[in-house]
């Protein structure tokens, strides 16, 4: 970490199937000093995707050894491969100062706050559940007994939002962003997180007065 | 409180000597929807002072009743008069919807905090130490035993530090005030704080999904 750099933070941007989590985070990275948390996997690359930026590709057995020794934040399996949000990805990229954005659905956002506890949870959230239910038909790609799921999971989904630290309101997309860059900023501002400014108050001081 | 007005909160400004809380408090509560805490006296009013802004003007008999029912958020005495922070007061500002500021010593925010675990603790700190001593010099108004004992005790407020929410750093008055506005907007975000956006959300529907 450059000298008088504060850390970063993990920022964990989550919320029902239709909050707009994707695009929100899509938008996120490219501002200054965010960065994506990139998965590991133990699936094969598809064509374009390039390893260190789709996914850190490895193979199964390194993948269990990090599994083994609690370096994911999550990990989950889906048709036989692993995917996995690597500990040290992320730490080594909060040590440069960076904002982590982590998308993720709320049982695994839920579940990175309890292994990471210093994580921001950010609650995506259209403005309405009519919104959610709109947005989830305009999608397009799900049938309707998927949309009814959705809506369902959403409901219970909500009851969570107590355990999350903030709550943004998707309505306008600039203004979703506004409001997240907001709550980095404020975060910034808590003292366990200001240990560079607490160092420039004393200066050569610490000991004179 | 309307139909729909989302609930204020409790912001204390708070920190060492020289810090500037006073300037910056006095530029907080012209803005929109701030409100000062207004403190009850049992002294006398001053020529010009206005009862119900400068203070509540109140009898002895009457400012003991309130502190017997536990009523101030902290109180003192000087010279023989009694000052208190009516709870009533703050709770009627937050129940319209108003940021309520509180400007008050390191010692009697963190009481206030204790007692209203709600409110937002900021402290306010000069970039260096040398700057908040230099501040103490140029106001003229202590003599030089007053500035050692006051740079003796910023010292020691310094250590409470990491018992507050946010840390802003006082070296330019209009990012201090940024700072401020930033970190009052992100705390509207808090889940607890979001009521009418999550009644919003639900509209009609809460039953139906």
């Amino acid at each position: 970490m450059p000298l008088g750099t504060e850390k970063g933070q993990l920022l964990i941007i989550s919320g029902p199937s239709g909050s707009g989590k994707g695009t929100v985070t899509k938008k996120l990275i490219p501002c200054d000093n965010y960065a994506l948390s990139v998965s590991m996997t133990t699936r094969n690359p598809r064509p374009g995707e390039v390893h260190g930026v789709d996914y850190i590709f490895c193979t199964k057995e390194h993948f269990m050894e990090i599994r083994d020794n609690d370096g994911f934040l999550e990990h989950a399996s889906f048709s036989g491969n692993y995917y996995g949000t690597p500990i040290s990805y992320v730490e080594q990229k909060i040590d440069e100062g960076q904002t982590v954005v982590l998308e993720i659905e709320v049982v695994g956002a839920l579940q990175v706050k309890d292994k990471y506890p210093d994580a921001i949870l950010v609650f995506l959230m259209p403005p309405t559940f009519d919104d959610l239910r709109r947005r989830l038909i305009e999608r397009g790609t799900e049938c309707e007994d998927e949309i009814e799921r959705r809506t369902r999971r959403a409901r219970e989904e909500m009851v969570e939002l107590k355990k999350y630290d903030y709550l943004v309101v998707n309505d306008d997309i600039e203004q979703a962003m506004e409001d997240i860059h907001m709550v980095v900023k404020a975060e910034k501002m808590k003292p366990h997180r200001s240990q560079c400014k607490i160092e420039a108050f004393y200066g050569d001081n610490k000991n004179e007065y």
